[in-house]
This record gives C-alpha cells, sequence and structure tokens, in this order.
C-alpha cells in the first residue's frame, strides 16, 4: 500500500509506519553474499550445516537492506529523502533463514532540524523486523535526513 | 595478501588489520542498490544529478558490505567466525562516488568472552573505510563472534 509524502516537519515522535512482508529466497541469500558477506553459512548450503546455525542463513547486512527498501517502498520519503548519516545499535537478534517472509515497523524516536541546513533534519526511528512468527530478527536505529516543506 | 586464521584468544585491543582495496563501478552502485536501496540517488544517473549529492553515489548499506568482505578476504576469521550480533555507530562521513577506490582498516577495541558458551567470545573493532584520497567515508563499530581454540 503506496503510503502520502512526508516531510520532515510531517514526522512527530510515536509515529509508526509499517511495511508489507517479504518473502525471502535461499537463492537471494546466496546471490546477496557472495559479493557483500561470504561466509560459508551464507553461500554454502553444505558447509552451513556443519556452521553455528546449522542451515543457512541471510547475511545480517541483506537484511539491514531489505528493511530499509521496505521501509522506503512505503512511498513515504521517496521524494523527500536527502539519505541518511548513521545506525545506532543495531542488533541481530535470531537468523532468518530461507523462505522466511519479513515485514518491518519503523517508528519516530526523535527528530531535530538542521542548524546548519534548514532545507532538512534529521529524523531518527526504531526499526523492528519481525518474522512470519512475529519473532523480532532484528532491531536498528536510523537517522535519516529528510526534507523540510520550505 | 592471505593472513593466518585467527582464533579469540589471538585478538588482542589495539590489534589493526588492514585491507587490500576494491575500487567501485557506476555497474555495481546501481546494481546493489535496485534492490537494496532503491533511491534515485543510488539508481538513476539522471535523476541523481539534481539530488542531495548531485551525482550518483553509492548505498551506505553496500559500502558496509564491502568492508566486510574486505576483512573476511583478509582470511584471519575465514574459519572462526560465528557471526555478529551487532553493530554500534555506523557513521556515513563522506559520499561513496563511482571509481572511487576503498579500503578498510579493522582495530580490536574490546573483547569478551561468551558467559554462556566458552566456545566463543566477542571481538569489538573499530572499522574505518577510506577512499583514495585518504578521506574517511564511513566509521563502524562490530561485535564479531569468534570461536575460541579449546
Amino acid at each position: 500500500m503506496q503510503k502520502s509524502k512526508m516531510f520532515f516537519e510531517d514526522f512527530e515522535v510515536g509515529l509508526v509506519i509499517k511495511t508489507e512482508s517479504k518473502k525471502i529466497t535461499k537463492k537471494e541469500i546466496i546471490s546477496f553474499a557472495k559479493n557483500y558477506d561470504p561466509q560459508d553459512f551464507h553461500i554454502d548450503e553444505n558447509k552451513a550445516k556443519k556452521g553455528p546455525f546449522g542451515t543457512l542463513v541471510s547475511s545480517g547486512f541483506m537484511t539491514l537492506g531489505i528493511s530499509f527498501t521496505q521501509f522506503f517502498e512505503t512511498g513515504v520519503v521517496k521524494e523527500t529523502s536527502m539519505g541518511a548519516w548513521g545506525i545506532d545499535e543495531l542488533r541481530w537478534t535470531y537468523p532468518v533463514y530461507p523462505d522466511d517472509k519479513l515485514k518491518s515497523e519503523v517508528k519516530v524516536i526523535e527528530k531535530k532540524l538542521s542548524s546548519k541546513k534548514p532545507n532538512k533534519g534529521t529524523v531518527r526511528t526504531l526499526n523492528t523486523v519481525t518474522n512470519q512468527d512475529d519473532k523480532v530478527v532484528m532491531t536498528w536505529i536510523a537517522n535519516f535526513l529528510i526534507k523540510t516543506k520550505s
């Protein structure tokens, strides 16, 4: 469901934005990890069986990119995002397995107008990614830069 | 240069591991971002010209994956990594442009044996990614889980 465009002023602390869910495939896990996280438990199904997870799991970096993309695809910052300056307290709390269905929830926890450039401000959000069993697999705090209306 | 395998015990606070450098291409920037960060300034060269960076830039999530992979490819944790539980204080400090050459430096800042599972411990590192002009483009703290010898 495409949501309306939001400027910095439209984000209120406490606001929660929920995303659609996405199915993670074994093919995507391996394909991503070959370039960005080539550990055996992300790229080799046989070796993964003897690894720390006992099976193939998603790279946490991929879960991060998917989580952001889920938020972006809601449409709220498609025209107002000016990037981001950082991430805080990212935690991988549970493995992401092939065929998991992930969804994200983005909660505004703080906002601050830029003191140098008043055409933008930081919107700080706590992002929670859950699987099909509502188990939390990842949380992270994003510091997004969002355009102001003026 | 392939370095020797390191267990938890081998990581000492203050140790610095330097990686090879890698050239970032426009093709890779666009290809990554289409799936994991589909903002105009990462996927559309023309729209990017009117965007906040005035040109196409790498997704910060891609820079992160590349930075980890550069560390992993040194070989030190290829057989001893048991994953990671989180990231702290990730900062994107300067844009990554097409044709930039990135390298990473990984400094051990803390280590702690797992109280529950003595077969592993957390190695906390400060990772600094620089471009061909030695400009810092990203810093991040990783919390890696590394096997013990026993």
